[in-house]
């Protein structure tokens, strides 16, 4: 399912084969929270070459729910996305959105930031409904502490979260055993997505501490997933903080499997954790940026309502193949960003994802050659020159 | 500049020359406020087949400026539309957006609902602005009374839009006469946009009242624009009034130039307006409701978000060629709606655009069967029998 075809460093360019496709890595997944990329249409995530997006378990169990979506043939046809789709398993929304939670060993009971109305996700339950979806990587349902947590509170959401991945696993082999009811009928996987079932990957928790991630990342590889991830990084820490404990824990997962760092990050953050060793990252900050005027290009970032671009005949970043660079001034998009018009929201968007698939495919390309780490140095360093520096 | 290739009844098939391409009518004209069809990209209106689409000499005198988008090389290079664009005068918007609006026969000094700065539009200054913008069409500028005004008010704006309108024509024929100046110094045209300059229509009002529609009908073909339109139509009277009164003054205004009908309407208000002999219409109408959810097709208006579609799997017209029917199930658009995700806006904004396109496409195709008046009643028939009325 995944060949590391390139090593250089503990970087590693490598494909992962799913159901709906083969993913290059190292890959970044444009996060389409409740069924849509937000602004994004599926001809422009082609257009950007996205070969995987993440959908979140939670939003989809909220609206408009796993059944209707498995109705409908499941979340690809739904939302008429032909390539692959990672689902999460809602247990960090759990955390960051719903009110009144209460975990306990069978789970997590909350209440919708939506409508109040009460929920409960255990770990059969996430994977249940990710089946339901059709997802092609489904995640464990795991415990996230906040960055602020006692070591006491990570040691027990360690503990927890491999008891709950042992249960997940078994409840996503049943699936594998038994034929996919009708959908209609309370049955697992849609009708339309019987087919190869998606794989289901661990996660490691542990925070900050270098002792418990060693822990949890030998109980989590014991448990033989088809890949594994690092959850509880980015929800707070100092960057550097972040690219240490990465560095310290990337290793730590199986090296003949795909290994993904959940929630990360900057374009910086993918290029310095790849180094580590990461194959996949998500992160809703390429289109939440979009949406607030702000550009990622090779030289830095570019905040779009700035005075200075009122006038700019250039594109945002003249060396991007978007259609948003290839098309628009940096004028007319400050006007538009100006005059709120919807139209930012998607050409923003799709510029931000377009800098970061492309900043991923040269970055799979420099691994391939050797030259890695150079290719990470000169790129960090040309983002810091900063924007204006370009000659106009 | 406009020939009329077949005639129907009272209703006509032509093809209108402008610099930036050739418009074929009946003809609907999307509307782009701010230099931007909302939610909606050039590369959408190439899909939809848009051949002019229509921008607001007020929101655009606001922001960004006529100077700015002369600096940038005009409008269509602005917002990087190569097809025509035709803009009003501003008149319309200062008297229902504008505040504090003093009229005087100089001009109307209005304060910016943007930001409360004080501006003058007079009728050189309202052509001067369209120059500068680079539009295909101008529109004289006008006073346009609201519906409940009395027959004095209407006798006043009748006359003085006379005066303007002459006022207007001297401007733009002043334009022709002197070469256009760089658009940094103060100029007509900008720079890029020097080519064939646009053509100027005249705008006859008079409300309901018919003698002083014929009255200044004949004023204003008097003055010889190169074509002509109807204002003060659909401004609060009932759609039936609005029909008998353009059924009335559209054969008043000269038949061998195009007549164009401002701020018009429904789907049903053009099919009815087109066989009394007008060739171009706009409204935001499409798109604002699109915003708002509501569907056109050709069985009638469809409301996306109404519980019946929650899990229904057609597209919103299965007779439409359009991106979101040929993609999109009811049952996403609901979803995408229900959650206000962005992608709503603008995949309910092309299939209506493209529902008027196609609508107007049909009717010109009738007109040269001479089968219009057959196809407008069919048309309507099918409005009226609902969406939900077609088999599953």
């Amino acid at each position: 399912m995944f060949s590391v075809t390139h090593r250089d460093g503990q970087a590693r360019r490598g494909k992962l084969a799913l159901p709906h496709g083969t993913v290059d890595t190292p890959q970044f997944m444009p996060v389409g929270t409740a069924g849509s990329v937000k602004a994004i249409a599926p001809d422009d995530l082609s257009a950007i070459g996205a070969q995987i997006i993440l959908g979140n378990t939670y939003h989809l169990l909220l609206r408009p729910g796993p059944e209707l979506v498995a109705e409908m043939g499941g979340l690809h046809r739904f939302m008429s996305w032909d390539r692959c789709i990672l689902t999460d398993s809602g247990g960090f929304q759990i955390y960051s959105l719903a009110a009144h939670r209460k975990i306990d060993e069978e789970g997590a009971a909350f209440r919708s930031h939506l409508d109040g109305s009460a929920q409960l996700l255990t770990p059969e339950r996430a994977t249940r409904i990710q089946l339901q979806l059709g997802s092609d990587v489904l995640m464990c349902f795991d415990e996230c502490p906040p960055s602020e947590a006692d070591r006491a509170h990570h040691e027990e959401a360690v503990a927890r979260t491999t008891r709950w991945a042992a249960r997940c696993k078994a409840e996503w082999e049943r699936d594998a055993e038994e034929p996919a009811l009708p959908a209609t009928g309370g049955g697992r996987r849609p009708q339309h997505a019987i087919g190869p079932p998606g794989a289901l990957f661990g996660i490691v928790q542990g925070g900050l501490h270098r002792d418990l991630r060693e822990r949890h990342a030998h109980e989590i590889a014991a448990l033989q997933f088809p890949g594994n991830a690092l959850g509880g990084f980015s929800v707070g820490e100092h960057p550097a903080a972040m690219w240490e404990g990465v560095e310290h824990a990337a290793p730590l997962l199986p090296a003949e499997k795909p290994r993904y760092l959940m929630g990360v990050g900057t374009p910086e953050d993918l290029l310095r954790c790849a180094l580590s060793g990461i194959d996949l990252f998500d992160c809703v900050l390429p289109t939440r940026v979009a949406r607030n005027g702000l550009l990622f290009t090779r030289r830095g970032r570019l905040q779009i309502k700035a005075a200075r671009y009122a006038r700019d005949p250039r594109p945002p970043d003249d060396g991007c193949r978007c259609y948003t660079c290839r098309t628009f001034t940096r004028a007319y998009l400050r006007h538009l960003f100006a005059a709120q018009e919807l139209l930012a929201y998607r050409l923003n968007s799709l510029h931000n994802l377009t800098f970061y698939a492309d900043l991923m495919a040269d970055l799979r390309a420099a691994i391939e050659r050797g030259e890695s780490r150079t290719f990470v140095e000169r790129a960090l360093a040309s983002f810091r020159e900063g924007v204006d520096a370009a000659a106009h």
